[in-house]
């Protein structure tokens, strides 16, 4: 029920993922008039691996985590988890409120043994392919443990989805060892003695895109700057661009050509937009699609959600965390 | 002397501002023989308003800031400084090592009442024009204080430069007050208290590109890192769109008309490269250009120093400081 366009995208999103997944199986917590509506407009829909959870109430995009955690008992978003929790899914996927999806998250799903908070990662797009950053906002303050454990969590993570021996780094001012806060440089030396992780120092925001490393480690206040920033900027760089094409009748052949490869482009910078988040660190899967995603966002967290049931992220975390975790 | 390619750039870039502004007087500080030898490659100039300053001793980009401090007192910095700290130079523009700059400035010139760090500034281009960030890297941790304080001087610099009740915001992970970092959510309550400024509350990553704010404030660390990653992404977007432009002979015509307008707004999303950054809250005026900035990106940080030299800024912050500050 969540995110800007509620069921009016989720659902097509969802029965499109059937259509592309034949094994997938879906269940669509809510409200069942609206989604049944929503469902009836697409007769050929497999109703054999679709099926409805009620939840009469609905978490809004500006309601406090604190809130919804007190109130709220039957809320789609905690419905949703309590089916992970018992097993009767094996992955939640939301577009609504991110800070109660945490809340709720962190309350019902439990973290992993050894770690004490669960972040946000996604995939942003780098000059060598792309880069898993995390924290993305989940956590405002961190200290160097948070930062270590973030590492260790996305290091894990980008090898579940198939980067050999990822290269980990800390996002700072400066790749020389004297730069930073006192977290980031604790972070550092906790860092340099896990051998088993391929720690590879710092890297500056430019090294970042440049694709210096495979799992880049920063606080959520950073993460979350940095990715919206770069969301703002690659808006802005294709209006620009839009503008220059109009500008003359040279420049608008250009455009018209040009325009389709554009928005490609800006599509892949858009990474949580499209891909969606993940939260790692929880005793289950949770996917956060963005709530401002439409229809092709919503199928990309649900993609992303399915590798990492195929992977059994949560266990093989939960494996590697015995041994790397201090 | 400094930056990456030392005189061989700043002396070309300094002949042609000086053709650019006929009451431009240049004290050029450094080795005289490298200098004079890179001068008399262009036999037009008007040597009446160009001297050369002798200075022995170079700061490197890698020396850390104390070594620079203590040791070599006849640098090319230190000595460019000492220039405005004796009046006989209106404002010193390098394009040095920051950190060594920033402590070199400081320690020689001060500190305006009122403000216990400098902080160091440029304009971004956004949605609606320009935008004042700050600081980006000179103060890594920052108190709601000295927030507050980069907001007051943000302003005022802003004012100075041509924008009516510029609206000051603070960067942050969300625009309800409930979130962000400590610092940031007390730097809000100081700042919705200082009648004289024109807050306008939190903007996030995303804002500051769409222009929702003429001055954006943060700490040094954030600052930092979220201007280095814009130059990162220009710079990929940029490449990437060179290489859809190359994938064949359509977008290859495409690519050969619209490369000079890439280059154009690259250069535009490169505002620390391209216009420098200016010190401010110092008894004297120091714009840092970027270290791997060509001869334009050094006639713009010299364009700067003559707008903050036009508008006596040190001066005006200092009136405005007495009125302002807590």
């Amino acid at each position: 029920m969540g995110g800007d366009f509620g069921p009016h995208c989720i659902v097509p999103a969802c029965l499109d993922s059937l259509v592309e997944y034949p094994s997938l199986q879906l269940i669509l917590v809510g409200q069942p008039s609206v989604i049944e509506a929503l469902i009836a407009e697409h007769p050929a829909v497999d109703r054999s691996r679709l099926r409805i959870h009620p939840a009469s109430e609905i978490v809004t995009m500006d309601e406090r985590p604190a809130q919804v955690l007190r109130g709220k008992p039957d809320s789609s978003m905690r419905q949703a988890l309590e089916l992970v929790r018992r097993g009767e899914a094996q992955a939640c996927v939301s577009a609504g409120n991110t800070g109660a999806l945490m809340a709720l998250s962190r309350y019902l799903l439990k973290t992993l043994p050894g770690i004490d908070r669960p972040a946000m990662v996604t995939a942003i797009p780098t000059a060598r392919g792309s880069c898993h950053l995390l924290d993305l906002g989940a956590n405002i303050d961190c200290s160097a443990e948070h930062l270590y454990q973030f590492a260790v969590m996305g290091a894990v993570a980008a090898e579940a989805l198939g980067i050999v021996r990822p290269r980990v780094a800390l996002l700072n001012v400066g790749t020389e060892e004297i730069k930073g806060s006192q977290q980031v440089k604790l972070a550092a030396t906790l860092l340099q003695q896990a051998r088993e992780l391929n720690y590879v120092g710092f890297v500056e925001g430019d090294g970042l895109y440049r694709g210096e490393a495979d799992v880049v480690v920063c606080d959520g206040f950073v993460g979350n700057i940095v990715l919206k920033a770069s969301e703002g900027l690659a808006a802005l760089i294709v209006a620009r661009l839009e503008a220059l094409f109009r500008s003359g009748v040279g420049p608008r052949l250009v455009g018209l050509l040009a325009l389709p490869l554009l928005r490609r482009l800006q599509d892949d910078l858009r990474p949580a937009r499209h891909n969606g988040a993940s939260f790692l660190g929880l005793q289950g899967i949770v996917v956060k699609s963005h709530g401002g995603a439409g229809p092709e966002g919503f199928r990309s967290a649900i993609r992303r959600a399915l590798a990492e049931i195929r992977e059994n992220l949560p266990q093989r975390l939960h494996g590697r965390l015995e041994q790397l975790l201090l």
